[in-house]
């Protein structure tokens, strides 16, 4: 009986970004699609585009990002039975979610807090177990690849600042975690990586965050915010690199960022 | 009225490690020492050895490394009144405790991850917010500072690995909180350390854990671990330097380490 | 008038190893393919490899890697007549030579330190000088980039160790080169990344140097060592990357290796 | 026969900044002070002002940092007869030389380059090999030491950017140096710790550069630049860490400095 790989992506925002632009592209490539995001509707749209597009998709909405519901999601998307009939393997798993605050320190709350280290450390833990154990039951594919697990950092990956003392905090802590799981599971062949996305990412709410002429420019000139387009290519490539070179960690930015 | 620094330890293990011995050391070197830890034993008699040696010292017991609970008990710290009559100023402050487990990453619960993330972040950032809030009552003092605030980091804290995937998620966190905070507060003559303990320390548990003559070499042997009267000499150097020239980050590792 | 990209690479070992790997893949992408090494033989036979499978390229044999050296070879790819009459633009430029010693250090002598800066630092501040001034003269294509300009690093470039202090001191130091250029030149259009290679190249040397069965296994187990062919893949993507979301920082390391 | 210990410092500039800071500190701890640099005049007037003010310091101007100069001057120190009767033992070498100019990348020249690896990498060299093989003629003393080798770091020492390609290289290089010998010969009992000054030094010069208010700022507000004497505590500090805590990196940088 033939297979069909599952990809599994967290997070997806409003469907303009990062998140759902790995969907698109991992679906076009040949996946499933598994889209896992709090705002139930973002997910079913999405779902709906992919699969209005003559892909599989199929939505996985999750009240919260609490470990258990993040297991049990997981549980969810590996017991879902898709409409064609090939054996589903769960083959890369991307973890997008996990936004962070932004406010000097004496403003972050302690739920401020409590939400950073859900979304990027605690759901991401869940996540991972759950993706460790499924790539277990898959065989070592032609490029030696169990699974692939991805993860989405950003600039407070690798600095803490006066604006991302919680989101850094969260940030920080899932850059360890990922270097452990690729430490420990790169023996089982599965792969992990990290990614420092180091600038802005064009999305419907960055952009509207602009106004004027600032937001035309961020819109259209390539030079100066992350395309998350390209992003989803950088994902696609590092799940296709094969088991002699695998990367860790692969920093994103655009041509003209200041860093 | 004259003034009385005192000097506040959260995490004091046994009452052989490193807190205790920054206890000690401070006490020694004209502070009044305030200890907070979970476990109200160690606490008072840590507290009563210093008394009984002719310096200032109260026991804070706290219930639990909770954000309330911190809070709480540096609010406690403040409102103590003092036998000797000089006004108290909170000038120093030590994070020492935060712990986490040594196990593979599938063997790692959630409770596992909730305590690290607590004890190493959560607890951590309702300190800070604490010293912050009391230094700036302080003048700046002859060397430049408001009030110096330190950080025990770990290997885990630049470093995941296969057994360490909670630790280091926490630590790394940790890392990130020290990196804000000395950005955002050094503007205002705050002084924030962040140490990387990168080896063995010696106190009556880590003895423990070895046997024989391994055990009298880990506990003669200063090549081999660290001391905690060394480690505490260092924060007090760290406390001392004067404020053109602090001190963000520093490793400690016995001469022998390998690394 | 058309035009054909030109891909230049400097070091290619015995064309067995990394360099001649990206050579052969940037010439079956269409690239004509400059080859700069200091074996003449090593050199012509690369180059006949190449045109005889069909592409294009031609050798460039350099006395030495001293700055007027490269400086020169460099220039003469400039002038090549390539056969084809395409105008030719050089579009990508590999640094992949630099080499060093591997001894303990009361054992490197001045000229192991000398040799390990000159392939390692003057020789590729050399080929970047030439490689910016070519590209500034290139338009900007589809993908917004004048050039790419690669490095290949090593575990050297991101850590000391005991006997690597000559080559590391080269390594890190074309490290630091790469983040200045990025940092300058990224402004321009022009991409620049540094590659860290994280463990052992399979080529007919690092395979010799093993014996019997370990030979065998070195050579055919893909979970151990990298394959030359997978780094030049990912400086294929490297190159590939658009304006919007360029790296400038890629490890890799076999599946199984530990670190 | 009873024992004196010698502190070599290479590099004093004119006498206004760290080396120079640190020749005094140490001349006032009981050192006997060897001063290394190319300034003749600068040496003489600073080992004049040392012994006048009543301590034991010698000149030592070399002609150049080459690799031969360097291991020369240090054979000098090493032979120079003390007024003193004590027997002389090297115990502590700083390394403070090795600028770097600030020129964007294409106007950096050959010899620019070849400078700042000179300074900042060969003379290392030359200097770690000859301050080794002193050292292990030492007997480990009561804090576990047999020498201590301290290197001067700088903001390029962590970050390669526009202006500083050249320097980077150098001080990326220093610090891969410095790790190596201390992963080597912390064994040994022989210390070997780098800082990073991440800001401004007050020196004469650095000083000149600023004109009117601002350079009367920079010359009284300790917030906003290193005053060398505050490095050179750091560097007595670290020279008298037992052997069970030894710091390989320390950064230092003003209170008020942006980072």
């Amino acid at each position: 009986m033939s297979v069909r790989p599952v990809f599994i992506v967290a997070g997806i925002g409003n469907g303009t970004g990062t998140g759902a632009s790995a969907a698109r592209l991992f679906a076009k490539s040949g996946y499933r699609v598994a889209i896992i995001a709090r705002n139930a509707d973002h997910v079913k749209n999405l779902a709906q585009e992919i699969t209005t597009a003559g892909f599989e998709a199929a939505p996985f909405p999750v009240a919260d990002y609490s470990y258990k519901s993040v297991l049990g999601v997981f549980d969810a998307v590996r017991a879902h039975q898709w409409p064609t009939p090939e054996r589903a393997e769960v083959r890369v798993a991307l973890w997008n979610a996990g936004s962070g605050v932004f406010k000097t320190f004496l403003n972050v709350t302690e739920e401020d807090l409590a939400s950073a280290l859900e979304s990027n450390v605690t759901a991401p833990f869940a996540f991972s177990r759950q993706a460790v154990l499924a790539f277990r039951e898959n065989s070592i594919d032609s490029l030696g690849r169990r699974g692939t697990l991805l993860f989405t950092g950003a600039t407070a990956s690798w600095r803490g600042n006066v604006f991302t003392s919680a989101f850094a905090a969260g940030k920080f802590a899932l850059r360890a975690l990922t270097q452990s799981l690729n430490k420990e599971f790169g023996k089982e062949n599965i792969h992990v990586a990290h990614t420092i996305i180091d600038g802005g990412i064009l999305t419907d709410r960055s952009a509207e965050r602009r106004e004027g002429a600032a937001r035309d420019e961020y819109k259209t000139n390539e030079d100066i915010r992350l395309n998350p387009d390209s992003i989803a290519q950088s994902y696609l490539y590092l799940t296709n690199q094969d088991r002699s070179a695998w990367t860790w960690e692969l920093d994103l930015r655009p041509a003209h960022e200041k860093w």
